[in-house]
């Protein structure tokens, strides 16, 4: 027998009054230019987590490590069970700059949706899990449940630091079941329970050719770097768009029949997302249900930056002696950082390419939990009287985010409960959040609470 | 029977007074920044220009067009005969700054070399030139022929304007010779006659897949402006790094038995080329013979730049909407700018890449003149003395000079007298001049216009 249900109207009344200024909340959070790496913006940032804590009435954590932002850890509520929030501070770096309708970080509401970098992603889905959080409490007097919010600072380039704050505190990782960063709805406004987190090998590419950039008069002899890379890169990945890198796919755990048969359940608004994305073709120009199994269990050998050479305005003629290439791998079962890199460099050698150097960045391992776990049934009840539809799960999401480190220790379940669109933007210039989804999926936070402190 | 030569003594004891005030005039020129494409630095170098020539008894014509960098024309001497000598006052971009040792623009003279951008190119040579000029006549009461001197503003964004100048004032490429910017020694110090040019077909590839950057997590079915790049650019190269552009290699004239035995006479100082720029092997694995035909007579293909996505510091997730290369083919007879483009996207559209853009920059023909023409024996005379070995005659120099512009109208055979060594690192940082070298190219300068006077 499921536990009786306490009457949400109380709850959704604070929602409601509150909201509006929830919206100035996220606005002000937002103003602080928080882009990974940029150690000065994210102390603020972190300092300004904790204060929001402590105005909650949460037990607040800020634990620091050198050369590292903080972790701020919120603690809040009581009672058996203890729900994981994995939340960030840190937003994607906010360039190019001259790409977005309003400066990323002065936020301007416009038609509904808030802009701003960080709006949706990280800070957005964190603020109004807090804020319902605080709500619920006020409207029942307390809390059903424990809920711990792991607040990271460096989420955005690769939770370097993460293994060590958690190795100094192994207790942040002890419950009941987590939630994943973001979540949210589809293209065409379903709730989505994500069930998985993509792992993340990041890489950069280095060849030198030369002691220093030449005339390119000297061409016919002096060996370029920038088509050095190019023939490396060329090499991972077929005319057809097909991942290359030897082995690699080797490692890939092939779906089931019944994930596949799931899989077919799920909509894939393919013409929708091409519209957003401004892209008439997919990669590979896979479509249909050959571009769905792609999308959730194949992982990626992305090209995330290039450079080498002159690249201002104008005219230069030299043979660079120098090509970076900043590439991401994001990662499915059972495929993880080590294997990754391992795979690239055996390729490279293989081919001739002793010269190109492979430069390790951040790594995360890729972690899913089963869409029938208990904690997702949990979350997608939490929708009924908020969504018309049924929450449809999905097996994993696209992006990364370090569930491995938190939950593989204790093999805890996750899913997600979100407030982004299709339109968010997340990483890209104009990056947004609807306002009115963060109010309802406040509302479905504040329920999926009392649900989960009802399982066994 | 030759003209009875003058004495060169007080014309070499007036260059040995003059030589220390000429190094401290050339720092002076090349405190201006006058990086190719900066108006403002452009016009005060070409206001210098024209002052310099003032003080040197020369006629001026200051030649303005809209949006582009003024022509300054210097006349001096008289007589039948008329040299011309090209040059330009505007430098290549001094970028990578870090990479000076002193900065670009703030000249440092270390163990008798001035460091600066455009220390050699081609102020310096440019400015010994006048320097002989004034000296000889100095010397000799007159000057036994006259000398035009082009300096244009913008040879190195590929002389945009230039056809427009000698289209408003086509007496300017009436004369008898000329010489091209540049010249001097090669790796081992032997004087080197440069006989031709090469052309120039400046290119930007540009393509576009995606409305605006992306979330890489999308990187499964979004494609990416960086690998679409680099598939496009690695079909432009064989393995062994030949050039596979379809039909380009087609235009290039064959060397004939006669040149290639020249060839064989020539040094080719494979072991000196490799240490001073720093690598191993040339390009293609070429060596000995088959690497001195391929840097006299092949034409090149070039990255000179390459850019997509987040290039900065630390790691950014995207998948990049936009990729771009600036590529510069190095043209010899009988490719010229309109063939090489055309190539370049028939081979393209050929391997269905109609979606990489070609934005064509600036282009020049090759220009070359015979070895054994009399303006190449009356340089080579002008060396004696001076240098204890007889001048080794080139075809042509790897750089482009518009010297097709100035020259094909009426024939002229064209050669060079410079004071560039192997070590002057031109477009790269560190750019130098050796002082003693410059003064040397000044004393051959003068005998040269005398000889030069006597031709026929």
């Amino acid at each position: 027998m499921p536990a009786p249900q306490p009457d949400f109207d109380a709850f959704d009344r604070l929602v409601a009054e509150r909201s509006e200024r929830w919206a100035q909340e996220l606005a002000d959070f937002c103003r602080i230019p928080s882009e990974t790496d940029q150690a000065a913006p994210l102390r603020l940032a972190a300092e300004w987590t904790a204060e929001r804590f402590r105005r909650a009435g949460a037990e607040v954590r800020f634990l620091e490590r050198p050369d590292a932002p903080p972790l701020v850890v919120g603690e809040i509520g009581g009672g058996p069970r203890t729900l994981l929030s994995q939340d960030h501070y840190d937003v994607q770096p906010a360039t190019p700059l001259e790409l977005w309708t309003s400066p990323p970080f002065e936020p301007q509401i416009r038609k509904g949706r808030l802009y701003a970098r960080g709006a949706a992603d990280d800070k957005g889905d964190f603020l109004f899990r807090l804020q319902a959080v605080e709500a619920l409490r006020d409207a029942l007097g307390e809390l059903p449940c424990r809920v711990r919010f792991i607040v990271e600072g460096e989420e955005e380039s690769g939770s370097k630091h993460l293994a060590g704050y958690l190795a100094d505190a192994p207790d942040l990782v002890e419950g009941h079941g987590a939630l994943i960063e973001g979540g949210g709805v589809d293209e065409v406004g379903r709730p989505v329970l994500v069930c998985g987190v993509s792992g993340l090998c990041y890489v950069q590419l280095h060849v030198r050719t030369l002691a220093y950039d030449a005339h390119s008069g000297g061409a016919r002899l002096l060996p370029n770097a920038a088509w050095r890379l190019v023939q490396a890169l060329a090499t991972l990945r077929g005319p057809d768009d097909a991942l290359t890198i030897d082995g690699y796919l080797d490692h890939v755990r092939q779906p089931t029949e019944a994930q596949l048969a799931h899989l077919r359940t799920l909509p894939f608004e393919e013409a929708e997302i091409k519209r957003i994305h401004g892209c008439p073709v997919f990669v590979g120009g896979r479509t249909g249900f050959a571009a769905q199994v792609a999308e959730t269990f194949q992982p990626t050998s992305n090209i995330a930056g290039l450079v080498s050479g002159f690249t201002g305005e104008g005219e230069k003629t030299i043979v660079p002696a120098e090509a970076w290439a900043k590439m991401d791998l994001r990662l499915v079962p059972d495929l993880d950082p080590e294997i990754a890199v391992r795979c690239l460099r055996e390729h490279l050698d293989r081919r001739g390419f002793t010269d190109v150097e492979i430069e390790p960045g951040s790594g995360e391992s890729p972690y899913w939990t089963p869409i029938d776990d208990p904690l997702v049934d949990a979350a997608a009840a939490a929708h009924a009287g908020i969504f018309a539809d049924e929450p449809l799960r999905f097996f994993s999401m696209p992006g990364t985010a370090p569930l491995h480190q938190l939950c593989a220790p204790h093999g805890l379940p996750i899913t997600s409960i979100g407030g982004s669109d299709a339109e968010v933007r997340a990483h890209a210039p104009d990056e947004s959040c609807d306002l009115d989804l963060m109010v309802k999926g406040a509302r479905v936070m504040g329920r999926f609470l009392v649900g989960f402190a009802a399982l066994e």
